[in-house]
């Protein structure tokens, strides 16, 4: 059994981290900790995991997390990187929900998340947890960045087009659209449901921090300098996420050569499906799923090709994503306890 | 392996049985049929099972629902009374999910369903498939009749306190809150989302066929004659249904002993979670799972009681519970397959 | 022209003031203060306001009051008690939105609100705003205490039936559920849209400050003593209240006299809508109106009369009722500024 | 007073026209048919409009529409093609909200819409009643072909770019999100609310009668061959249009400059509000409101430049913009009747 930490257990990734390791075969739920909540039952703040979780939560200087074989961190930009250096010496692995070491360049994560970076000496280390195009390095990686939600849809939706050179990668539009799980459980104005139901707005036009995250990971597959115009917007549905690719066409290919491009890329690829060609991917096909489903359009068979990419942002965009990771990193199936079915309707 | 069948597999009860049972160790998906979808593959119907289902729809008449162990009618009132016999006679196990079984009197039923009975000779032998209180009758049982969502929550809320004589049985008053999927998959214009979001009523306050299943099922535990007034809501949200019972106490009794009442007679019943005394359950604890949670009130510490009752609809209201007897029926594991956990967010 | 204050314009009481007044042709708005946003133009925190609304926050030291002919106080409890004697002994009229002046009694105010109440002297002159059961005393009154969204719906409900003593007055039933903008706009956990977007719940069960309010209004109806069983509920929509009030006729009655009573009590009151007997009033149909809608329901022509009751809970439950009494305390029409019709869908 | 005449009131485009004209001071509202729904009180169908809109609808051969100065086509497509030549005959004005008069293309019309045009003579002297770039032709005309909600949206955000000449009109792409209510108001699975709520989805991708509409428009205020990429998502929530625009700029401008651009172009327009640079307008700031707002961005002060446009698709995107062109063809102030502040919260 992995013995498996948890840092920071109240926020949304991770309730949902306990909701999938509940059910996980092959891991043992060690500790959790918090620093407000320190002796409260896991399940007195989330009843949904009454009788299925029977830990609570503990102060981080209570907790011994050396004794676990991985820590989780579901915690706010700056705590993994704080506590990790520690615990990878001791032999634990660490993967990193948030965003401490998903920038491989110091510089660029301090501009974008206005603190110093404590121990850039392991950003190299650090593996991108984006399994699909990084399973072998996540097999052997210690310490895990996990990929920003918006991040893992536009990444898997461009990735085979830019690869093959088929799409003009100084002209990318990615206008993506979140449930509002996404800003997380934070006692805020703009989130309250009086605020963002019945409503619908775009947010952050003007510069986003998975701008930099994504356009570094798209420049590994190209020569041509990436230019992404990411614009995201707020959904009023808890999860869920929805990115509409646009890209264009760089030379003739037909329809059937496009879709035959995904299928081959992602055929072993147990959590990426392709749909038909033309398909609308709907977010709730993916509900609580570790799944993310992605359709090409080509309106008017023109120039512009479109990838239409869904995901829930909590699972496949953060809890389930660094769960696969964990399983390729202890040798275990990649989709042990991740065959949780969409809940439709 | 259990072979299993499902009439009418394109409705929601439908969709959810479906998800229940491709994650179930010991069943085997033989056959599912719909009038109007034969050959349509169901994960084409309903994307979140791609990869998951790989059956097709079949029409009633090509479809050998005899090779089945059990069979599953998520159809509208009228059709499992249509085809039970014959595959009762054929050995096949049933469970029908509408109402043709539940109430043991032919007059009542056709009072309240507008349709002729068309084989009264199988209500005596038709088991009523509460599980909490009807466990070994199930066990047994060749004919289930599940209960409706809507009675699961008033019998298990109120069993406890008629059984003891602690209520006025001739004076319940019952006010019910059900998401919009209660309805159904019909194109209606009533469950639009453009008429049920942001919106709140109340509907069939003058008579709603839940009441003469109740009140009959209650009565069973109690010589006082029942009167219940049931009142139900409907609430925008999917999923979900929220009962608020009131009694008025006929005798004086602790808060503590009230709550042990309830905590003993549910304590060997998986999917009953009797939560702290004045508790507020919330319906989204148990979205997805097939728990019902409750818990006790008593404003003021005065004569009346309150039960707050949580439930899916879809699930122990209904596919969730409709598998919990199979599983007794076939000497499984009471909780085999139905171990989800909450969707919360 | 009638120029009023606003004291505390940032919450969703005070936002609806600014919508409603801004279009009421007798209205002057002369100023809003705000402790935090002082120099912010109304319309930068709501931009449903540009162009309608021009002033800006001031800070309460800033804000001249009593160059205005009426203030409301659109503010949390306790504010209005220490702003109130200067503005009334200048001259000012004065509407309160919030518990200030609601009870007429100081022990029952401080248990329930838990601060001290700081001029008491005030509470025997201050007017209950419930216009349609005190008209006349409205007209006169200098100090408004506008009524509680849920005791309004309470007492418009069940006013007919003990002022005509046909119902059991010691044993009242009244579950009631409301938007979640009832909350109001504070950062809540508990009120975030990932929190209670598909989710219900009962909350406040054991004990709400709007008994005591309710009870002491009813009480002055009946000689009986009152005995109110009040359970609150949150609905995921942004406005609307929905209460079921249930009583135990004493006496027997047909439904026609029962509609009658009714239809005789409100004939004059433009905002109460009596609809048809057995009719089931959509929170939707008042929604952004001043309208409160109800209808009777009598279950099997039983013992047990509901009445089913909506209105907006921002408009007939807080705004749009404080300026209908401000109509009346101006000799204005009492509809003037209130003919909105609500949106629906 | 104009008298107005409705056809096909029973639709949210319909019930949306009663709301705004019941209030409207320069309106009397004289007939409303219905085939189906002959002699029902419309307030029986649409209880908001108790107490404020007392007509019936009547089938449409006894309403004697001639009697009117103006008759609105709140219909499916094609009806008003089949009756608008015989009312202009009569001196009737005529306000088609459908897409009968939309395309001055006959053969485009009869490709995308899959019915036979009864009546092309008519198109050219249809006026396409977009107020803001048509003010003089609407003030003139006998027929209107009132904007789709979409190209509403894509051409007042649009449009004093392609003027300017300062964006690349072979390279629009423009992702719209609507809310359901765009749907209309019919009986489909699609839009149930157990559907659509909770859920987010492209729809149309591959090709929407909207695309043609708009190019045709475009194509006015540009030489060079407008190419668009229209992509429309379902977005769950009732009312509310956000569309984002993209356009790549050819040539260098402030955007200082192109701030001003459009603030010149809509000063004299009161229903488009030109938000300061870089805001995020919301929906919510537009619910039930005739206003369309807007707001300029430039990510990285790129090539991109993107326009965010928000409405309410049932007000300026159908209904309110049909009362504007109406108030405009009998010589009222464009916003009589259309001063409603919207819903927030």
């Amino acid at each position: 059994m992995i013995k498996v930490g948890i840092v920071g257990g109240t926020g949304y990734t991770g309730v949902e981290l306990l909701r999938l390791l509940a059910v996980h075969p092959g891991v043992q739920l060690t500790a959790i900790t918090s620093r407000k909540e320190d002796g409260l039952p896991v399940a007195d703040m989330f009843p949904s995991l009454r009788g299925r979780v029977d830990i609570a939560f503990s102060a981080p200087d209570k907790a011994d997390l050396t004794k676990c074989d991985v820590v989780f961190f579901a915690t706010p930009h700056g705590v993994a990187m704080a506590q990790a250096p520690a615990l990878l010496a001791a032999g634990v692995k660490v993967i990193d929900l948030a965003a401490d070491f998903r920038l491989k360049d110091q510089a660029t994560f301090e501009q974008w998340y206005k603190i110093p970076h404590t121990c850039p000496e392991l950003l190299e280390q650090a593996v991108y947890g984006l399994v699909e195009l990084n399973r072998e390095a996540v097999k052997g990686a210690k310490l895990i960045a996990n990929p920003g939600c918006y991040p893992t849809t536009m990444q898997l939706g461009y990735y085979p087009l830019l690869k093959a050179g088929l799409i003009d990668a100084g002209n990318l539009i990615a206008d993506c659209k979140s449930g509002v799980s996404g800003a997380g459980r934070k006692a805020e104005i703009a989130t309250l449901f009086s605020e963002s139901s019945d409503n619908f707005k775009a947010y952050g036009v003007s510069g986003h921090r998975h701008t930099p995250e994504t356009v570094a990971q798209l420049q590994r597959y190209t020569d041509q300098p990436v230019d992404l115009v990411f614009t995201p917007h707020l959904v009023p549905m808890i999860r869920g996420m929805h990115s509409t690719l646009y890209g264009r066409l760089n030379r003739e290919i037909s329809n059937e050569e496009l879709q035959a491009l995904f299928e081959e890329q992602y055929k072993d690829s147990p959590f990426v499906d392709v749909m038909p060609f033309a398909s609308h991917p709907e977010t709730r096909s993916t509900r609580g799923s570790n799944m993310l489903r992605l359709a090409l359009h080509r309106p008017n068979n023109g120039k512009t090709v479109i990838v239409l990419v869904v995901q829930d942002n909590l699972v496949k965009g953060a809890a389930g994503q660094a769960v696969q990771c964990m399983n390729l990193m202890f040798d275990q199936e990649e989709s042990t306890g991740l065959n949780q079915i969409a809940l439709l309707p």
